[in-house]
């Protein structure tokens, strides 16, 4: 006999503006599929490998722009892309062919909203890379966190603060440094992403009711019962 | 009275295979230049940037797989041109605002022979990677070395053997682990180019008549005086 075939897995990638509550409710869904007996995998973009993590820390710590000078915005994207596409290689795919769930922290929708939209590089390149690099591999399903870009821009200041208090003054990350205006650039970004893709992305934003981190929680739980249990795939 | 318009600049690529030559030509087409007064701004990619070197050392170090993982070809693609992203936003764009010559050793073509023949990406992905991240910057001139394959092979590995026995049996760099085929890969889409790209890439290779270092370099000179000159590019 043999054995019963494996369930064909799932790519869930978590998105949304810096402070939106990617990681609490990344820690949420994986502590509710564990209580079910599924043991999930999670990553984190940029990072997630070791070649991942050192590419991370070229990006995301504003003081080695000292020794490195300004990285350039391509350059940046180009980054974003090398350190996905080694997450795909040795994360992604092997755990997708054994039939997991994989809770991802940010993946190509953050390019296009930061790279593209904040940083004006454009969506259409973004997307063209993605599906160089990328081999245009897209998640079974994305949970946007989309709040109110007013109250994002609040809680990301007061954490910012927290930090530069115990940093000497420098900001958390560079892309905290940035204005109000890239803020919104990239909110507008993830709207337009919502729109043109519903199939794929559910967005948990203002006026979606109530927004304690425990109502949101539920709301990811039942999304991702209904769309990944209606498609086969077992959590 | 206004100072004399600057010089349009020029920004000229060397490429072609492994032991080609390019490293040898490159240093006497600067002398020559210097020799007429022109100092030109000397380039290698990957690296030329702080970043860059840390791209580089990423890349080529056959060793740094031991800590890191094996890297992805699409990982190392991306790579490649976060490098090249950086090069034309810290040196090629303001030395070309400047009017100045640059020689730079490997540029596009090579992630094109390597990474998109060698490695089987494929050569439309690499140009569409090449137009997103480089905003398609094409050099005004390309001297392609390319000699003829057994012989550049025998070169390689004789240098890859000294190598080795310098460093305890390690392989000089990963690309020169690579197998015949590869090389034969490699050689191939270099040809391809050329016959596709005339106007802007010169190949000399076997038949082009006395293949010593000298004759390279007078025909190197040659092909840089008419190019460059003919299009009103002081040199
Ligand atoms: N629904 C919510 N209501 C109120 N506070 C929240 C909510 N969700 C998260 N928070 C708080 O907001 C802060 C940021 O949350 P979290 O770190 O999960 O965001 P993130 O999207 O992962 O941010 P980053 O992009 O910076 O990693 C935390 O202090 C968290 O406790
Ligand atoms: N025309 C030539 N005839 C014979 N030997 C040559 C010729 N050109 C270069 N060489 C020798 O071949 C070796 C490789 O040359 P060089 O380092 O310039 O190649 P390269 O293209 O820069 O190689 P790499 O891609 O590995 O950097 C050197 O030892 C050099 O002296
Ligand atoms: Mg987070
Ligand atoms: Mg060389």
């Amino acid at each position: 006999m043999s054995t019963a075939p494996a369930s064909p897995g799932a790519f869930i990638t978590f998105d949304g503006p810096d402070g939106s509550g990617k990681t609490t409710q990344i820690k949420r869904l994986a502590d509710w599929l564990r209580e079910r007996g599924t043991e999930p995998v999670l990553l984190r973009q940029p990072g997630g490998t070791p070649l991942g993590e050192r590419i991370r820390s070229i990006l995301l710590d504003s003081r080695s722009e000292q020794s490195l000078g300004e990285i350039a915005p391509l350059t940046e994207l180009a980054l974003m892309f090398a350190d996905r596409a080694q997450s795909i290689r040795q994360v992604i795919q092997p755990a997708l062919a054994e039939g997991k769930v994989i809770l991802c922290d940010r993946y190509t929708d953050s390019s296009e909203a930061y790279q593209g939209a904040g940083r004006g590089l454009g969506t259409d390149r973004v997307l063209a890379v993605h599906r160089a690099i990328c081999d245009d591999l897209q998640p079974s399903l994305t949970v946007l966190l989309l709040p109110d870009v007013d109250q994002a821009l609040k809680r990301a200041r007061r954490r910012n603060e927290r930090f530069k208090q115990q940093n000497n003054g420098a900001d958390e990350n560079r892309f905290e440094a940035e204005g109000e205006a890239f803020y919104r650039r990239v909110h507008d970004a993830y709207t337009a992403i919502a729109k043109r893709e519903p199939q794929r992305v559910v967005l948990i934003g203002p006026g979606t009711g109530d927004d304690s981190i425990e109502a949101i929680a539920a709301r990811v739980r039942q999304v991702v019962e209904q769309r990944l249990v209606a498609a086969g795939i077992r959590v």
